[in-house]
């Protein structure tokens, strides 16, 4: 007798895994370039210089015991000030090392975070469209996940059904801005808007109510007038959930952090809490070579200038097509309205043009649909054709 | 209001990293070479040579999006399939990559085995003396731990104690030999009359006993003589948690698998609930990089030679001296009989030698000390007139 909610993640491949194992096999069928694959939200350019740099510095000049061998739990203290005095460089905090936990990546940071706060069956909330994994990461730490419909005008957020949503149960509020999959970001007046509800609800309900801030895209964004807001400045219960995954083009080697500033509501706790969740979900330590890569590439990133070019040629293709889309601002995603009401059956249709896109119903927006535009250049010029037959097939 | 298990696993610090902070402090009071530091189990040898071969090369040939990008869930198929090969080559059996789950070292491989195999409250049994967090991790997955005490004669099993404790809550039995922190390998005979056990409590219970071997120390044996039992040709129902961080020297990467042969009961099944396991604890894939190291040092390990000669020089001074030690035939670890009934206040006696010793309590075995002889080989040497002198003491 298995735990039938964990053997059915196990079973239950995600519908954007499904799509794309169905590319890789139409590509197979009929050639790589025939096939348009929007579907998955990996990273299409190179880490930066920095990173051989960095490894190949570390491997001549560190000792191999002290470089592989384990950091404290939280991770070597050398890297977590070098990361905090960059984050007080740009943001001007002031932030010390102990401030920073360092995980095995967003996912990690979520999951120790979550299992940091929860008690049992205590209520998450996040506001569609939102990254599905935030149901089994909160469900993992015993929690539910309680879904905010999306405000499909702007993409930003609709307090009164926050305001209404939020009960005498709610711990925790997730934010994700660049947003996956909408490519929104939060503006000052949203963040501001949601700190006053926050703080209000707390009060009125005499509880923390912490703010996740996971940010993993926060550096993906492509016009100088968008700056991201650093939401910990809004207010005083975030918990910022980094990842240098999409930053540095380095997903699979799972290096990220937890930062729980000062003035989160008995700080010192709350991160004595991490530290615990850590253990309880045998996290030892983040991976030590990439903690210090992490460091000696502070403040770089691969060359995001692709996506921009992505991004503008992809929008403004769709836009002139007559697809309505969000104007994303970061991340490497398009969310375009679909065709027809059901956004899978339009995901369908797409599929005869050998479009793969992905259905927003997973993503808790129905109606929608998303395009990672981490792709090669050409894919997205040679699918403009693609997607004006899509158009037309329904104006027949 | 935080979750007072979790946030108590944060703010209580373990009794081995409290001696190893109080031995560095005073190392700083009056020197390094004065103080005889036995407290921590980590790995005092260079990591071998392939390790940096591997990353090099691996630098050099492949394409950094896809090594440092995603692998899947279970980890990258072509590493999977060597590691198969090699443990097919040295133990004649017929796994697959699809047996294997790459992971984030040995505690990753614990965690997500028992939260793949626990329903809540079932109960998993394990054997003094025997690693602490064992708890932890058990009670993170919701199961409860059950602690069979030591056979202090011969430190293998004692089977009337396990028998009397296996009850229709039982789900699985975890084993570590090589043993942290008795040195003890488990012998044929033990293994064998383990699975007779499980075999014979399964068929009475009408339900699968699961036995996790938990196998970081397995080639780090010292004598041609002995040989580790590959448990899974000996119990069906065994999962197999490795890691490569005593073998490859490299524990702060994180780096292991689970291993489950299709001998397993509805063996895709519980591989299933182990992806499931890994996406519940936000494990998204193993780091991608050192997936690829592991596979191309398959079957090297550090130079294990300087724990033997630790070990032959400790066990025969400390016998000599008259220190009742059981002798160890695998791991980094002595364990002795402490002079005086309460192994925390011989430790702090021997504090007065400058020796820091690990109580037996924390294992589950109180009148021991451990003693972890991954040092430097004139740390041994040294401590020797130290140990006489605390013995003297008893003497008086």
């Amino acid at each position: 007798m298995l735990p039938q909610n964990i053997l059915s993640l196990g079973t239950t491949r995600s519908a954007i895994r499904e799509l794309f194992e169905y590319g890789k096999k139409r590509k197979a069928e009929i050639g790589e370039d025939k096939v348009f694959d929007f579907s998955i939200g990996n990273p299409s350019i190179p880490a930066p210089d920095c990173l051989r740099t960095a490894i190949n510095e570390l491997l001549e000049t560190e000792d191999a015991v002290t470089l592989h061998g384990y950091s404290s739990a939280q991770g070597d203290a050398s890297v977590r000030n070098t990361i905090a005095e960059y984050l007080n460089s740009v943001h001007g905090t002031a932030f010390t090392g102990d401030n920073l936990y360092m995980t095995c990546g967003a996912a990690a940071s979520l999951c120790i975070s979550l299992r940091a706060l929860l008690l049992p069956d205590e209520e998450v909330i996040t506001f569609a469209p939102y990254f599905p994994e935030y149901k089994v990461f909160t469900e993992g730490q015993g929690g539910h996940l309680t879904v905010i419909p999306a405000d499909t005008k702007s993409f930003q957020i609709d307090f009164d059904k926050l305001d209404a949503a939020i009960n005498c149960n709610t711990k925790a509020v997730i934010i994700n801005s660049p947003n996956n999959p909408s490519g929104v970001v939060y503006s000052e007046e949203t963040i501001k808007k949601l700190a006053e509800v926050l703080e209000r609800k707390s009060a009125e309900l005499g509880r923390e109510i912490y703010l996740i801030a996971d940010e993993p895209y926060r550096e993906l964004v492509y016009d100088d007038s968008i700056t991201v807001p650093f939401v910990t400045k809004y207010y005083k219960n975030t918990i910022v959930c980094y990842s240098y995954s999409k930053s540095l083009s380095l997903p699979g080697e799972r290096i990220g952090y937890i930062l729980v500033p000062d003035e989160v509501t008995d700080s010192r706790l709350v991160y004595a809490s991490v530290c615990g969740a850590g253990r309880s979900l045998g996290y030892v330590c983040a991976p030590t070579l990439f903690q210090h890569v992490a460091a000696r590439c502070v403040g770089k990133t691969a060359d995001i200038s692709v996506y921009k070019k992505n991004r503008d040629l992809l929008y403004n293709g769709l836009t002139e097509l007559g697809y309505d889309c969000v104007k994303p601002d970061g991340a490497f995603y398009l969310f375009v309205k679909a065709l027809e009401d059901d956004a899978n059956s339009f995901c369908e249709k797409a599929k005869n043009h050998e479009l793969l896109l992905v259905s927003g119903d997973g993503f808790g927006c129905p109606g929608y649909v998303r395009i990672s535009y981490c792709v090669a250049t050409e894919t997205i010029i040679n699918s403009m054709p693609a997607f004006r037959a899509l158009a037309e097939d329904y104006k027949k």
